[in-house]
């Protein structure tokens, strides 16, 4: 499933019958109209001319300070002027693949990543390869070894993308030794980190770990923020932090892309941050999020079959669900969409054939009651292919791999070296 | 000047004591705030969940209705399907490059053009080339030769970007002749060409003029358009209208650039024109602007020396001025901001060295007052470097070029052969 394909699911999934697990939609009817209403009252009221007006390319220093502030709450000291605005996250890594990405460059990222970030890389001619994820997230040991054989063949990757907490789509979280090692690793071969955070804050049980940028200092890492995920993604504001050289061809890029970020959208943050309530309402969406985390990995025990894992995330928006290898998820989601269900078929995690047996689920979307009807009917659709291959081959279902939620080996693993790439 | 310094400009005209005549910036404040307060809060009670959510890639059909009505007003016929919602206007040149521009193609634009479109031609490493205009804009007889000594060389423009009225930088409008022979120019050699219309609906003078994708039919015409310069540049909201294999990739490489354009802004433009008073804001602009021309043109011959020229533009936003060949209105710029005003040197719409004695100068954006002094002021400066040079050489300044404001024959013509590619 390719970008294209991606877009067509969404739009079925607009059919109000559908009970889509497919998209990373934050729950927005959580945030109260009245303050909304309020905001936009005192914009209004107080700076409509400027709200209305074109702003600077790099943003306001106002939306910035409040950049600082989320950054600071996961323990990240930021200067602002390293900070650009961006039309949401999505921009920032189009800004830095254009920034720093040349045709047949090498681009290291996770197996599996972020289904978006993948047409960027191609659009930019990356040479995409991908570093198995278990569930302390990246493989290190593999990244060391892909690194030396790169360096071997006298190639020098552009830099890694990693999602290293609660990552999309596998929903797991990069240990902090893995995170310690990934650092001195990239100061060590003087390798760019770029660190894509957008769910950091949406934590809903173990410890704290610090972001890469904090462990690094924003020297040889590029982190990509979002407001999308704790706010709004309808606003569409996100930011990226780059030391200065690299930022000022970022801004010099995003100047070229759409001249600046809407001062409409930006104003809306700087009054939302200006009511002091922001960190409440990531605790609201914690507690909202952490219940259907729950609802959704109780309905898998109950509807998947036994030949199926899945992760059992900390935190952000998605569940990782591994069936059996004679499944193929994109043949099943045309099945699943006749039952009025969607989910994300997980080749599009990969840049090649892996993945096929694989499928991201959202859980922050749709309400408790939506989640367990949604796996429901998945499984049902999962059960009819479970029985139909037993009677093709003769195998009962039950010698199929045992379920292995959570713990440090639930995603199906392949060496990096077969990563194609 | 190139973008980086174009940047610059912008902060530093950002001071309030410094009066700037550079930006493209409309007059946000004659917008209502209490219109901005009633959409915002009606969005608020009925669809505060919606507008803060994702949107479709393509953007909502409400947007879409929108545009049609507007691309409408100006006798175009539209479908809907082939409408893009971008993040602004600029966003759109970028994506339609993006999705046409191979590097080493050639784009063939207008000299002088929007300083804006150079950065993005680049950036996809185009060879860019200049087809000089003249009162009526683009010189098509000079662009027929181009084609043929393209066709010569084996080489096949990608597209021809123009912005046929009331051109950025020049103001200048191409004729009616001039659009049908560029339009069958299109079918003949089946080129495409890029209408960029930011101001077709800011007429102070003369007739309206059919824009090219109404006289094409949107065969080979790709027509941009934005709601910056008749409602807001803050909202950044444009769009791009392209026939459907074409749009298919546009759409494509919207999704890895920003994945939507804000759908809250997008919410703000469709209950903005459910209040059926667009075309009147319009109507109030066009009036407030025309004065501001007026006024300018008044200034211009009041404090800018006998030797410069400029064009009489009858709509949009700008004037363009030629000075004697001795000055360089980069240079000039220097000693202007320390006379706290400001203007775009010529150069940044030419992507070689031509347009150095000339500049860009905006009426729309500060009120008449700021434009007397403001011309005043920079009038001042050019008489020094005017008297300067006199001083130097002995030549008395009345030998220099007389005014020939308006017509066909107001820009620094030079040879297309000249352009240097």
């Amino acid at each position: 499933m390719r970008s294209s394909a991606m877009r067509d699911l969404m739009a079925i999934t607009a059919r109000p019958e559908v009970i889509s697990l497919a998209g990373g939609l934050p729950d927005t009817s959580t945030f109260p109209p009245k303050s909304f209403a309020a905001q936009m009252t005192r914009i209004a009221q107080e700076s409509a001319a400027e709200a209305l007006q074109y702003g600077p390319t790099e943003g306001f220093e106002e939306t910035k300070d409040c950049i600082v502030e989320v950054m600071g709450a996961e323990g990240m000291l930021v200067d602002p002027h390293d900070v650009i605005v961006t039309t949401g996250g999505q921009q920032a890594i189009d800004l830095v693949c254009k920034t720093l990405v040349d045709p047949g460059d090498v681009v290291i990222c996770e197996a599996p990543t972020y289904p978006g970030a993948v047409p960027v890389f191609c659009s930019y001619q990356a040479e995409v390869v991908q570093v198995e994820c278990d569930g302390e997230g990246m493989r290190i040991d593999d990244l060391e070894q892909l690194l030396g054989e790169l360096r071997t063949a006298g190639r020098r990757p552009k830099f890694i993308y990693t999602v290293p907490s609660f990552q999309n789509p596998a929903g797991v979280t990069m240990s902090l030794e893995r995170r310690r090692r990934l650092v001195e690793l990239a100061r060590l071969h003087e390798l760019l980190v770029v660190e894509d955070n957008p769910y950091g804050l949406l934590r809903y049980g173990g410890e704290a770990l610090p972001p890469l940028y904090q462990l690094d200092g924003g020297d040889f890492v590029i982190y990509i923020g979002t407001f999308s995920k704790i706010l709004s993604p309808g606003i569409r504001l996100g930011w990226a932090v780059a030391p200065p050289p690299v930022m000022e061809k970022i801004v010099l890029g995003k100047q070229a892309a759409d001249l600046c970020t809407s001062t409409l959208t930006q104003y809306f943050v700087r009054e939302y941050f200006a009511e002091g309530r922001w960190r409440q309402y990531i605790d609201d969406l914690v507690e909202l999020y952490r219940g259907r985390r729950d609802v959704m990995l109780e309905a898998l025990r109950e509807h998947f079959p036994a030949a199926a894992s899945w992760t059992e995330p900390d935190g952000g928006l998605f569940i990782w669900a591994t069936l059996p290898e004679y499944i193929d998820t994109g043949d099943l989601l045309a099945k699943a969409l006749r039952a009025d269900v969607a989910f994300v078929p997980g080749q599009a995690a990969y840049i090649d054939e892996r993945g096929r047996n694989s499928m991201r689920l959202n859980f922050s979307g749709v309400d408790a009651g939506e989640i367990r009807e949604g796996i429901r009917r998945i499984g049902k659709v999962i059960a009819e292919q479970v029985e139909l291959y037993g009677a093709l081959t003769g195998e009962p279902p039950a010698q199929a791999r045992p379920v292995e939620p959570g713990g440090a080996d639930v995603l199906p693993f392949r060496k990096t070296g077969e990563a194609g790439g």
